[in-house]
Formats: C-alpha cells, sequence, structure tokens
C-alpha cells in the first residue's frame, strides 16, 4: 500500500466543480451524453483492482514467452474467462519464427582474460526470480548466429551521430566489436548502424547510469537494476517492416508460403548480445584509447575510454531457429446497430520472463474492461457497435501476433475498423497517450472524466499539475502524442491506416526490471502500481474511450486539433531545413577558415570534419497551400457537425468516411524503401527505432540531405492530405443534410 | 614534449598578414609604436622556457606553505635572483594567523564503523609525492577546532539553493554533519552556509565526477584526481574579508596590535574538513532517505541519499594557531620618467605543498619577466615607469601576504600605483583574462601580438576559434572577464581600487592535483605544460603589459568597452529582476493552486514552498541617466585623445587622472556590510565566493529580496558612477590642451 498525500481543499473543490459541471461528450446529444455519463458511471462501479491484482499474480507466476507452455496457458485462461463473460472468442494460431539462445560466450582474451557470466541470479524476497530452468536466458532476438573475435570499441548508444563524433577522433570500427550503452535509441538500431559502419559484433549494456544504483536502489532493495540484471529484447529491423520475417506481408498461417531465413531483409547482419553492467565493466577497465565525450560517459567507476582495444573480446552466439506457435485470443461482443463497425481494443500477453509489468499489467486491464461491459451486458445493454478485445502473442520478439493478424485480416479490418486502441506495461503516475490526431478530442474528454487515484483530481488535472511544476506552460488540453513504434499498434496505425492510440500511466514506478527476470509480480506490487489503482484507473480510461466511440451516433473524429498539430508539424520541418541551413553555411566556413584544426587540442587525435553539400532552399508552398486548404475545410466541416442537419442514413455514410480517413494518409506504395509502412504521418524513424518520425517521407528525405527526394515528397504528401480533404469535405457535404 | 599538429596553411597566412599589417598600439603615436614593437620583440628574445623549467625544478623540490624552511628558502632564492638582475629588492615580512593540523579524526560510528584515512600514499614515479614528512596533512585552513558527532547529511555543493531542495524534501541539516562535493562555489561557502542553516560539522570531498576517474586516467596514469587525493584549502570567509584575520585593515606588521582569535569576524563556526573520495565513499554508501536529486548525484559507485542518517559521524580536529612569518619579495627597477607612478606585476610562492603547476608555474613566469627586462637594461634601457616585482607568501591561507602589504602600503599605492598584474597557476590552452573594463582594450592589443606556442597564430586568434568551435561568435576583440576574488589582486581592486589585470593560459592541461600533494614537477611537466611553452607565452604576454603601461605617454585606459560592459551589466540586471519578478508571481499562483502538491509524488516527502513577496518595479533611472551621461564623455574623452593636442605637463595631469580613475569607483564605506571591499562594480559574491558578482551593492540587494536596499545601492551606484564621469571629463579638458 502507498501513502496518501494530504491534497489542498482548493485542488479537492476544483475537482468537484469540473465533475459536477461536465455534461457534454463530443459529437454526442446531451441526451446521449447523460446517458453514456451514466452508463460509465456503471462501468467505473464494476471495476475491482482485486480482480487485476489476482490475474497478475497468476499470469506472472511462471515464465511466459512465445511457445512457453505457461504462454499457451494464459491464452487459454484468457480465452475461457472471456468465454465466462460472455463474448464469441477464438484463439487465433500464427506459426512464426522466433529464435532462442543455444549458446552464448562472451571473453575478454586481451589484456587480461575474463568470461562474462551472462547470468541473471536469484534474488532474496523474489520467488519468481528462482524459477531459472523455465527462463529465458537473456539474448537478442533476431541476432544472427556467429563467432567472432575483435578489439573492443564504445560507442555510445551507437546512434548514426555517435560514430560522427568518433570519426572526428580517428576512431574506426571496422573489423571491430562495438560495445554500446543501452537507451538513446531503439535497442535495433545499435547493431543495425554498427553493421552498416563495418563492425563484425555488437554488446549492449545497461549502464547504472541510466536505470541502476545511479537512479536509486536496486533489486531487491529498491526498484532499480542490480549488478546482474539484462535487458532481453528484439534487434529485427523493425523500422523496415515488424512481423514475422518469413511471410512478409501476410499472415504466418501454419500453411503460408515462407521464404528462406536467408532472404528475409529485416535480420541484423551482426551477432549481437545484451550484458549486464557486472560483465560490462571488467570490458570497459581495459579499454584504452581517447577519453570518450563527457556526455557519453555513465556511472560506472572506470574512466571510458573509446578503444579501439586494447581489449579484445571473443563473441560467439548460436539459436534455435524454430517456428512457434503464437495464440492470439480474440474476444468479440456484436455491436447492437453496426455490428460491422469493430472497435478493437488490444495488449500482449506473451513475456520476455515473468512479465508482471510488461505485458501483464496492460492485459489485467483490459481483461477488467471486458468484464466491466460484460457485467453491463448482463443487464441488457449492449454497445451500438462491435467490440473485438485481444490478447497478442509474440508481440516481444517484433510484433509477430499483431502483426500477422492485421495482415491475415486486412481485407476485412479495411473493411470493418473504426479504431484501435493499444496498452502495454502500466505503472504509477500520469496519463501518457499517444495515437492519431482525430482522436485528440475525444482522448482530452475522457482524460478529463477520469479520476487521479492518488489526488482526487481528473487525470489531466494531475497531469497538468505536473507539466507546470516542471516550468511548462498550463495545457488547454491533452495534446496526444504522435506513434512511432514499440507496441502493437503498429500494424493497425502504420500498415493499415486504422486510427490508433496508444495510452497507460507511468513517472512514478520507475525502476530498471524492463525486460530482465525480475521483472516479477513482487517487483510489481511492491515498485509499480501498489494495490493495483493505476491498473484500474487504466481500466477506467481505456473502457470510457471503448464504450464512448462504440456508441457514439457520429463518431467522435475531429479535425481541428489534427489541423493544428499537422501545421505545427510543418512548422517545425521548415525551421528543421533552415537550421540545416545555417548549421552547414557556418561549419562550412568553420572548415574553410581552419577554426577547427586551430581550436583542437594539438596532443589529440583530431580529423577535420568535411565540407558538407549546401542546403539548397526548398519549395513547402504545395503543403503551405494544401493546410490552408485543410483549416478552411476543417473549420466547414465543424460548422456543418454544429447544425447536425443529418438523417440517419446520411450518418451512417458520414461514419463510413470517419472510419475510413485514416486510412487516406497512407499510400499503397507506402514510405521510400519501406513498402511497408504506408501511413504518411507518422512512422517510426528509420534510424531512430521506436523514436517518431512525422511527416516522414519529407523529414528523413531532408534529415538525410537527400533534397531531390524531400522535393517529391512534399509533392506526395501534398496529394495524400488533398485526398483528406476530399473525404472531409464530403463528409461535411452529408453532415449538411 | 608534446606532439604539434599540423595548422593549415590559411591559418599560418592570416598569422603573417595579421602580425606584418600591425603597427599601432593604444595611445602610443606611431613612432613610439614603432619603437614599443621593436623592444617587445628584442624582450621576446631573451625568453628562455629551459629557466621555467629549472626553477619551477628547483623551487617545487620540497613542500613550501606558509612558515616552512623551503618556502623562505624560495624567497631568498628569488630574491638573490632579483639582486642579480640589478633589482631593488626588499624581502617584507609580515606575522600572520596560520593554523595547521594536530588532530584529524574523522570517523562513522553507526550504521557501520569505518576510520578515515586522511592521507595521501605516495605513487610510483613522483618523487616529490615520497617526502610525507614535509607536508601539510591535508585541511581546510581557518577551520575552528572542535569534535562534534552527527547523522550525516548529503547537500551537494553545499550553496544556498541546495538547502532549498532539501527544505522542499523535508530534510534538516541542523544539529547534522554536513557531507558536500567540492564544486560549485568556492570551498569557504559550504562551511559558512552550512553553519548559518545550523550544521554542527562540515566534510568536503572531491566527487571522482568533477576531477577524478569520470575525468580521465588518474595520477599516476593520468592527470586527474586518484583515489587518495585531497584538495586543501582555505575557509576563511573572504567573501567578507581576506587577510589576516588578526589584524583587520591594517598591516600585519611585528608589532602590530592584535585582535582575538576569539573576535575575529571572519573565521568559519564549525569545524570543516577535506577527505578524498576512498574516504567519502563508505560514507555515501551508509546514508538512507531520498535519494538525491539527479544533478546532485556524482560518478561513484552508490546511490546518493539525502539522509539525514543513518550514517553517524564524529570529527574531531584541533590546529597550531600560530603566528608564522609571511616573507613577500619586492623587487623595483626605478622608472626614468615617472618614478614615482608603479607598474606591479605580482604572483604568489606559497604553496600548499609542493606547488609546481599552483603558484609556481605562474612564479617562473614572472621571475623570466623580470630576467629579460634586465637584459634589456643592460642595453642602457629604461622603463619610464617604476616596475614593481612581487612575490607574495601566504596567499593560499587567505591572499595574507598581499593583503598586509597592500594594507600596510595603503597611502603609498594610493599615490603611486598604475595598475596591478596579476598571474597565479599556468597551464597548456587559452589565455584566459580578467580585470578593469578600462584596460580591456589595451588587454586586448597585447592578446594580439603574442604568437600561440602550439598554432602559430595570435593567442586570441586560438581562443577566438575556440569560442567558434564551441559554438559561440566570433569575438572582435578580447572580452575581459569581471574579477571577483580567488588570487592576489583582491585587496588591490576590490579593496584600494587599483586598475588590476589577472591572466594565464588554461583549458588543455586540466588535472586533479590542485591543492594535493600530487601538483609536482613531475606531474607539471607531464600534464600541464611539458616544455614550458605557455610559460614563456605567459611572459610574453604579461610582459607586454608590463612594458606598455610603462611606457605609455598617455596611459592606455579606455572608456568605451568600460562603457559597453557596465551598460551590458545593467541591462542583465535588469533582465534578472524582471525574471525574478515573474517567476516568483508563476510560482505563488502554482502554490496558491495547489499545483506542487498535485504534482507531487504522494509516496515521497514533500514540504510545498512558501509564498514570497512579490517583486516591486525598480527605479533604474538614476542609473540609465548616469549611463547616458558617461556614453556622451566617453566620446568626448575619445576625440580629444585623437587629436593629441595636449602638451607635456598637460599630459601628467591626464596620467593622474587616468591612474586613479578606477578609486573613483570605490567608496570608503565600501558594500553593506562588508566595508573592506570597496569597489562598487566587482566583488567576489557574499554567497558564491570566488565567483563574482557584478554592481554587487546592487545585485545582491535583488538576489537576497532586499528591495529598499536595492533602491538606495542603485543612488549610490549612480553617485560613484557620477564621480568616475567628472573625472574623465577633467581628463578630457586637459587632453584638449
Amino acid at each position: 500500500m502507498f501513502a496518501m498525500r494530504k491534497i489542498t481543499l482548493l485542488a479537492v473543490f476544483w475537482g468537484w466543480l469540473f465533475f459536477s459541471c461536465y455534461a457534454q461528450i463530443y459529437t454526442y446529444a446531451p441526451d446521449a451524453a447523460r446517458a453514456q455519463e451514466a452508463l460509465e458511471g456503471r462501468f467505473d462501479g464494476y471495476i475491482r483492482p482485486q480482480n487485476l491484482d489476482e490475474w497478475n499474480r497468476l499470469m506472472s507466476s511462471r515464465p511466459h514467452h512465445v511457445g512457453s507452455p505457461w504462454g499457451k496457458a494464459n491464452a487459454e485462461f484468457m480465452a475461457a474467462k472471456f468465454r465466462e463473460w460472455g463474448y464469441e472468442v477464438e484463439i487465433e494460431t500464427y506459426q512464426v519464427l522466433f529464435p532462442t539462445p543455444k549458446v552464448r560466450i562472451l571473453e575478454m582474451t586481451a589484456p587480461t582474460a575474463f568470461r562474462a557470466s551472462l547470468e541473471e541470479p536469484p534474488v532474496e524476497g523474489d520467488a519468481s526470480s528462482q524459477q531459472i530452468d523455465e527462463m529465458l536466458q537473456p539474448y537478442n532476438c533476431f541476432s544472427v548466429d556467429g563467432d567472432v573475435t575483435g578489439e573492443l570499441v564504445f560507442v555510445n548508444y551507437g546512434v548514426p551521430a555517435d560514430y560522427e563524433e568518433l570519426a572526428r577522433r580517428g576512431v574506426d570500427v571496422r573489423g571491430k566489436i562495438v560495445i554500446a550503452k543501452y537507451g538513446g535509441s531503439w535497442r535495433g538500431i545499435k547493431p543495425k548502424v554498427a553493421a552498416e559502419m563495418g563492425a563484425v559484433g555488437c554488446i549492449i549494456y545497461s549502464d547504472p547510469e541510466d536505470d541502476g544504483y545511479f537512479q536509486g536502489d536496486t533489486y531487491p532493495e529498491g526498484a532499480f537494476k542490480n549488478p546482474y540484471g539484462v535487458q532481453r529484447g528484439s534487434v529485427l529491423d523493425m523500422p523496415l517492416r515488424p512481423g514475422d520475417p518469413l511471410t512478409p506481408g501476410y499472415g504466418a498461417t501454419a500453411d503460408a508460403l515462407r521464404i528462406s531465413k536467408e532472404s528475409a531483409d529485416n535480420l541484423i547482419r551482426i551477432p549481437v548480445l545484451p550484458i549486464s553492467w557486472v560483465d560490462a565493466q571488467p570490458l570497459l577497465a581495459a579499454m584504452g584509447g581517447p577519453v570518450a565525450p563527457e556526455s557519453w560517459r555513465g556511472a560506472l567507476p572506470v574512466t571510458y575510454h573509446l578503444g579501439p582495444g586494447p581489449a579484445v573480446v571473443r563473441l560467439k552466439l548460436e539459436f534455435n531457429w524454430e517456428l512457434q506457435p503464437a495464440y492470439n485470443v480474440i474476444a468479440k461482443m456484436p455491436g447492437s446497430t453496426y455490428p460491422d463497425e469493430w472497435v478493437i481494443r488490444g495488449n500482449h500477453h506473451d513475456a520476455w520472463v515473468h512479465g508482471a509489468s510488461d505485458p501483464v499489467s496492460g492485459m489485467v486491464a483490459l481483461m477488467e474492461e471486458a468484464r466491466a461491459i460484460s457485467e453491463l451486458a448482463k443487464t441488457g445493454w449492449r454497445p451500438a457497435r462491435t467490440l473485438v478485445f485481444c490478447a497478442w502473442d509474440a508481440e516481444e520478439p517484433a510484433l509477430l501476433g499483431s502483426t500477422e493478424w492485421v495482415e491475415d485480416h486486412a481485407d476485412e479490418l479495411r473493411k470493418k475498423a473504426v479504431v484501435y486502441i493499444n496498452t502495454d506495461s502500466n505503472s504509477r503516475g500520469f496519463l501518457g497517450g499517444g495515437g492519431s490526431h482525430t482522436l485528440e478530442k475525444y482522448f482530452d474528454e475522457v482524460s478529463k472524466s477520469v479520476v487521479d487515484p492518488q489526488t482526487g483530481v481528473s487525470v489531466f488535472a494531475r497531469l497538468n499539475a505536473r507539466q507546470q511544476a516542471d516550468g511548462g506552460k498550463a495545457l488547454s488540453h491533452y495534446k496526444l502524442g504522435a506513434l512511432g513504434s514499440g507496441s502493437d499498434y503498429t500494424p493497425f496505425i502504420q500498415h493499415l491506416g486504422i486510427a490508433s492510440i496508444n495510452l497507460g500511466f507511468g513517472g512514478e514506478g520507475n525502476g530498471g526490471e524492463y525486460h530482465t527476470g525480475y521483472d516479477s509480480y513482487e517487483h510489481y506490487t511492491r515498485f509499480k502500481d501498489p494495490g493495483f489503482v493505476y491498473g484500474a484507473a487504466l481500466a477506467k480510461v481505456a473502457g470510457r474511450l471503448t464504450l464512448r466511440m462504440a456508441n457514439a451516433t457520429i463518431l467522435p473524429f475531429d479535425f481541428e486539433y489534427f489541423t493544428q498539430t499537422i501545421e505545427e508539424y510543418l512548422a517545425d520541418l521548415m525551421q528543421t531545413t533552415d537550421r540545416l541551413r545555417t548549421n552547414t553555411e557556418r561549419e562550412n566556413q568553420m572548415i574553410r577558415a581552419g577554426l577547427y584544426a586551430l581550436a583542437a587540442d594539438p596532443t589529440q587525435t583530431f580529423v577535420e570534419p568535411q565540407l558538407k553539400a549546401e542546403i539548397p532552399y526548398i519549395n513547402f508552398a504545395p503543403l503551405q497551400n494544401r493546410l490552408a486548404e485543410l483549416r478552411k475545410s476543417m473549420g466547414a466541416y465543424q460548422t456543418a457537425l454544429q447544425k447536425a442537419a443529418a438523417n440517419p442514413t446520411q450518418q451512417a455514410a458520414v461514419n463510413a468516411i470517419l472510419k475510413n480517413i485514416e486510412r487516406s494518409l497512407t499510400r499503397e506504395e507506402g514510405l521510400p524503401r519501406r513498402p511497408w509502412y504506408k501511413h504518411h504521418i507518422y512512422a517510426p524513424g528509420f534510424y531512430t527505432g521506436y523514436g517518431v518520425k512525422t511527416l516522414p517521407g519529407v523529414r528523413e528525405a531532408i534529415e538525410q540531405r537527400n533534397f531531390g527526394e524531400a522535393q517529391a515528397q512534399i509533392e506526395i504528401l501534398s496529394e495524400v492530405l488533398g485526398g483528406f480533404v476530399r473525404e472531409m469535405d464530403k463528409a461535411t457535404k452529408l453532415l449538411k443534410g
């Protein structure tokens, strides 16, 4: 249990004022809004934190990675529960490539001998951590097999900018093994870039600065990573394409045609292994060469050197390259009015080890939502649209379960999907949400209608307080982040263009358990969400999102915040381009004047940067004109919506457009060099991984200094947005009646 | 020896162009400028790095703190050298209070027992570090005697803002012993503030993040602090008054009247001891309580907790409170034309231990300047003004040697001093200079006329390259910093109002030897300035400053950069006030709305900040009007100077004004609560120590939220600047002939 703090009376008064005056839901008529609020009140009344607790304890009681006995048992347990609650349930199984470790050797051969333990020992007070024999030992999934030896080079986070720093210091990684810190990018970027730069192997370790003793007491005394904790995780080239590597773009059904592993283009090309800091420290301490730049250094008690060498290491890895069954549990409650419009709510159920936080904490919230809705259904109520609850398997290796299901059901989803609402890990603190900006208004309203369990104000009000306490400006409404990748929304939004949301609480339950053998029920209930009160809050937020989308007469898509957001993205992109131009000019001047050479310490190696091509002025006018058009159309839509002159048939036609309008932001050809990614507003960064790139076609071309492509992508994006405007205009016309 | 880097041809060409075209010196007539440049060329020709090497090796060969045999031997050695070079030499001796350690005990009594070693062991390859028996063991000079026991509290750097952070977390230091990191302020601030907050003892340690393994390889492998290194140093309340505590404001001659130690108001009130990180780590590791804010944490492999306790420590300190002789070596070369106008050049000679860097590296440059000038004198040349070379003793305890000499000779200095030019430690890298802004133009010209030994361009050009490589704007001229405190210029500029400069090279010779037993000849010649080439460059810069001031027909004081600088200070002060107002309003609103409480993690102790009085609007107009006047008068002075209509008698009268004009920036009453500090443009911060506060009367009143005093100080400063303008106007009138 955790201590409640006294909250000022004023804040409680505010909360009261807020909830008591609130009586509208976007696109809902006043009566419908009142009915919906009453429904949500009843829904809240059914939410029991004890259920989350009980299910979490059970489901995380044994390791349950893809293909494990307990993974299958969990799928069957959930399926049984959904059935018990009255849902139509199927376990949809795909056969996916899932390599597991067979041989893992990391040893230093010079200047001294050292062999890494690569093991996570059990800790006192955590029974889960004792179950060594069922655990997947630490590894990076989709590393290739290999046996390589080379001098070590420390590459910081191992992102492209780090290699530029190394080059300035005359350090080259060709033929070397790189050691990178976790953090700074999605892990898969590290071996991808290392291989591109010519390295033959990659080690990734968790520096205690990021999630170990530097941040707080370590497990089991505190929540943070102990000396032995290792972050497992996938290194498939997901920014190129997630999902089963052997069935690109189509479902990995038992009888699907499979390509060979050798022809899969999203496998990383070098062996890569994650290690703990206790295994990393001797390697780092044995390195020589220049001292690492200050921002690269971590919290280990060593001087961080760049190398290369004199430390030489051997990395030998072999994996079992096997197909494993991925069990997706799909539970449906048919809609009473629009059975062919689907509101999809998902969370994955597979873990790297016990996964009490990732993913079970989000999974049990989803289950409780489904149960509470089944209680509503017992009273005779039915959702107007069909609800689809999904428990995905095989998310961890590379979103395999959800991606194969989406690819397999693509045609049906294109016809029926209205929205996809995703959760994953959940913890104590503040509501975080990202998603399609056509959903920002709808999400904002929900965030203002759920009470924060620690303070009694709305979860929006608490986030807003944090924002201001951190020195930021007060928010007028909840601003959704943009979605990159990292969880199961990716195939929905990025591949099919289904409007999506991802949400969860966090910020006060930080720790170092992520993807380790210590993400246990014991850890979770002590440090992440004691009492599962934020799990209950998550169920209330996600439940409202589900119910409001299910019952709306006109789907609550909005275009004002969307327009505003795209305007901000464009302004940012234009500023980025100008800054790149100014910086390039300045840097070229500096190089021509020899100033870098004069400024450098002559006792240190310094390789002068190369002159770069100057940045041309780019014609952004097509986009600017399109956004002017968008703003005008958006105004017309708002006006038409307020007048509400449409009859039910016209309303259904409006909904048919709204449901598909996110799809108009995609192109079948996809983004340059990665056709699987079809969305032209949001994509995971090709060199950032999970990190989003907005207006990705244009932005990444500019960042890669490919200005011909940037200009072409401006035309393409402008066309895409033109299609979006046309769809909105059609809806406006129908709304006018 | 260190490796020379290839410099681009362009830079060399620039250097050539620059030096070959340069043919003017501010206030010098063209012929005089050419003659002066020829003189400086001959001066440069006499500078021998080998001499610096030889003298440094000798003078740093044994520990030579105040009162040590080797300290006396060094004074006598220098006096003999100056005499040999034809100077009139006196060793002026003062009897100063200099406590040295008798008992030093630091032990942890709970939760485990630990006794700190408090020792710096010898290291391989450094013969100096073997001389344990002559070394002063690590201590903070002017700590009081005491035997205290208490729970530990970690206070970061121990500055006032750190105690505000502690208060927000509910941590109080009353009756506790604080442990603070070195850095973030001058060390004496730490026990001063700790005592004000109610702590009973203070420990200061060197975190490896600041100058240990985090920064680079440690001694003897590299330059940085090894686990045992301890920074000694004074903790006298120097921002109140430096110098001998028993003779406040007058010379500590043998027969001077002395106050009792008990009535000295600048002694710190609690015992304080510096320790190494190897002694600090067990204490920090044993602490509990909240985890320290992220920016407070260092590089030790522990979780930094704030306490209080459970670590309990006992600190027992006793000192020998004895008078010791301080030997100032004063060497004069009488001026041929203006013998009663003194150009004073100083550096201290006492060290904490061997002091090869601090202070011998600067001291030997000064000696070589004096020798080179004596070579010029052998050719029949004589400076127009009297040169006074000073080797100060007892700088380390609290600027005792220089302060007592200045106080003792105050009347004579008021009549004769033209400028004081100070150096202290010197190292490899970039020219750093601070001082009176009336000297900025003169300093700028010199910085453009001395060649950087590593690159062949002027030392200004190299600094400018560094500035731009770091992302800054190109400098049009050398901008002098403002002087706070920390070396022997303090009594000259702060107390008597003698225009002063402090300079040295640095930035590429960083290490952790400062005030430790490892600041040895061995360390210095490996890491700080191999070959003493920057020592030679320092001699060239300081030599030019000395010679140009000595020979100028009209003293090279300038008012344009001075005016510009004061305008910048005022603008900054007004912005600071506005920012303080905005921040106070915002914070008060946040408190009233309860937002801090809502944002806080309820599982952590959080004490809501108090409402603060709002910031009134302050009338800056008197200063603004005065600065408008200053700018006008400055223009008139420049015009008159360019026309050069004055005859020699009038010129002498102009010089008499210029020589004293810095004095018009002082008031006999001094600054509020510290009358010893009389300068009203520059002062060391009352709560920052060495760190300067510009326009200190007004600025510190605003920072302390004392707005009545701020308004009064604006009037006073405006009057002070009025006096400055009147002096300048008189000089202008005389210049007109």
